[in-house]
């Protein structure tokens, strides 16, 4: 079975390499002739708009998949015309606008930061009337990695941020001041079988995800519970297919969803070393229609991401333990260039090891 | 950095799979367009021993190995005047024909089953009233899963088996009842540094490895101060690097090296999941000049071929815990398609999980 994926980047690349020992096939699609997925598996280079491009990507694989969430929904919808994709083209119109994104959140009972639309400087300020400050003002489309967002701090915030903000529409959110940022990833399969990680413990640094731990440090199980309750609210109402995550605060023992996204996941690569079926294979398990693996963590992992620039090979390998991913990648400042994971049996041994690794997440 | 292999069979496959993780890309070389590690990479089809193709293929790497033992020496030396080349071609040399590996063995004193050279029905006759009877006839030169040898039990058999295999070089070896067979891989880095498995315990049914155990069921210390010492010499014997497997007899508590292979080798596969690092990164750390990995066992492996054909996959899946790895071949009697890996933290555990396996042994 040929499997295609929409995109070409790392996350692409882990799925094949999770893939291929299950025997499947894979065809990419992604503008860009560097699409680091290429160099282990066929890759088709188009735009993800070109109707053309997709009929003929339609006709070589024998289902659709994506690991990038902007991918425009019509293209997913004429895909979807001639090949099962998954997950269904509505789950990546529920994600791609923040605004849809929370009101549909909402209308699940699940909980969020509270918000407003903005479509002018007179709505942002109605907004921050309602909300007060801090606010964070944000695009509602296009975002990733902390772009497209401002903090308002004070009332002549404003006006900079809708000048440099306003020409695309807006959301207002509530500033939450979290005690820490988690993550879930659930994965449904087509029968409708539910499987879910532990959460996560994630670290932010300028908006780019640093370090992830997994599972979270004192994770009770009743946070879990609330955090797969959320999850199974969206993978139902979505009649979703494959794995999702969604980005969450705690905060007081509350949490708060902040967003999703409907793939695999960078808080999620410490599954590769950590679970004993990674995302990328309950991923392709879902889609392909085969029974889910185990999403129980074996021990205490971090994963760290390597940022802009890839440290010496020899230097991280000689760290006992250390599992090094790298995405076949060019540098280039602010870039995901590969992650290291770490899998201990307890959170002392993971710590005394983490502290090795400091050099390498600067 | 671009590895060039030549074979593109599943050993390919599974080095390419623990190499993209390290950055590392891949180009094969193999006879057969449909050599499977031409799904995940570059592919050049030549036959082994085309000049004009293995100038191409090195003008195009950066490093050469091998996933397949016979490949002609004179083309590893060729590669070797514009490329590194390892293993050494030397170590491809003393592994291809049996006479000359169990004189190699014999030298560095490591213990092996009593031989003798067969080169016409008086010497097989002669090498009989030496070796006694039962021995075993084998061809010295391309031998693989039990093909090229058979088993003489009474004189009436020598004749037959002179005319089945006669026409090839032969050696003539003791037969050994032994209490079962075990084997080491081992892995030598290009700084010298040295690092070995545990012991495996394997199955053979119709000479073709169906069953690995691993670490080995009662494995002592000195057992496997035995056999390391045994592949310590070899390897320096060779100057090699990258990882090596050598194949043991045990007879009371005796370790008799059977042979060796200049490779990763089947009953390594259990490493993926069952190790630190598997003997396929470890492959590729000693050949690239990285670190070695750690080669601790993670709880108790199993290893079950898949020949002939391959299961239901949703069934093998459904197993937990059951990590299935495939080949991407197309399914033929006797062919090795593919292998599952178990691996639990007793040996009890293991027992009850291998009995969920049963049906896909046969």
């Amino acid at each position: 079975m040929k499997i295609g994926v929409l995109g070409g980047g790392q996350l692409g690349r882990m799925l094949a390499l999770a893939g291929y020992p299950l025997g499947l096939r894979f065809c990419f699609l992604d503008p860009s002739p560097q699409a680091s997925a290429g160099h282990l598996a066929e890759l088709v280079i188009a735009h993800y708009d070109d109707p053309d491009a997709l009929q003929r990507f339609a006709a070589q694989v024998d289902l659709v998949t994506y690991e990038f969430e902007n991918v425009p929904v019509e293209s997913a919808r004429q895909l979807a015309q001639h090949r099962p994709v998954y997950p269904p083209p509505e789950a990546l119109e529920a994600s791609q606008d923040r605004l849809t994104e929370k009101r549909f959140f909402r209308g699940l009972g699940i909980l969020t930061p509270a918000f407003a639309p903005v479509a002018s400087l007179a709505e942002l300020e109605q907004a921050v009337e309602q909300l007060g400050l801090p606010a964070v003002l944000k695009t509602r489309r296009f975002g990733y990695d902390g772009k497209g967002q401002m903090i308002l701090r004070a009332p002549s915030d404003l006006r900079p941020a809708w000048e440099a903000l306003g020409r695309l529409p807006l959301i207002l959110e509530e500033f939450i001041a979290f005690d820490r940022e988690l993550s879930l990833v659930a994965v449904r399969g087509r029968d409708g079988a539910l499987a879910f990680y532990p959460l996560v413990e994630n670290h932010h640094r300028d908006g780019i995800l640093r370090l992830s731990l997994a599972p979270a440090p004192r994770l009770t199980q009743e946070l879990q519970a609330v955090a797969e309750s959320y999850a199974k609210k969206i993978l139902e109402a979505l009649n979703y297919v494959g794995v999702l995550a969604l980005e969450l605060f705690e905060r007081h023992g509350e949490l708060l969803a902040n967003e999703m996204a409907p793939r695999v996941h960078n808080s999620g690569h410490w599954t590769i070393e950590g679970a004993e079926a990674s995302q990328f294979e309950n991923h392709l398990r879902a889609i392909v229609g085969w029974p889910l693996g185990s999403t129980a963590a074996r021990g205490q992992c971090a994963m760290l991401n390597l940022i802009g620039e890839i440290p010496k090979i020899d230097e991280v390998l000689k760290v006992p333990g250390a599992h090094l991913h790298l995405y076949g990648k060019a540098p280039r400042p602010g870039r995901k260039l590969g992650h290291i994971t770490l899998c201990e049996p307890t959170n002392e041994a993971l710590e005394a090891k983490l502290a090795h690794l400091q050099p390498f997440i600067r």
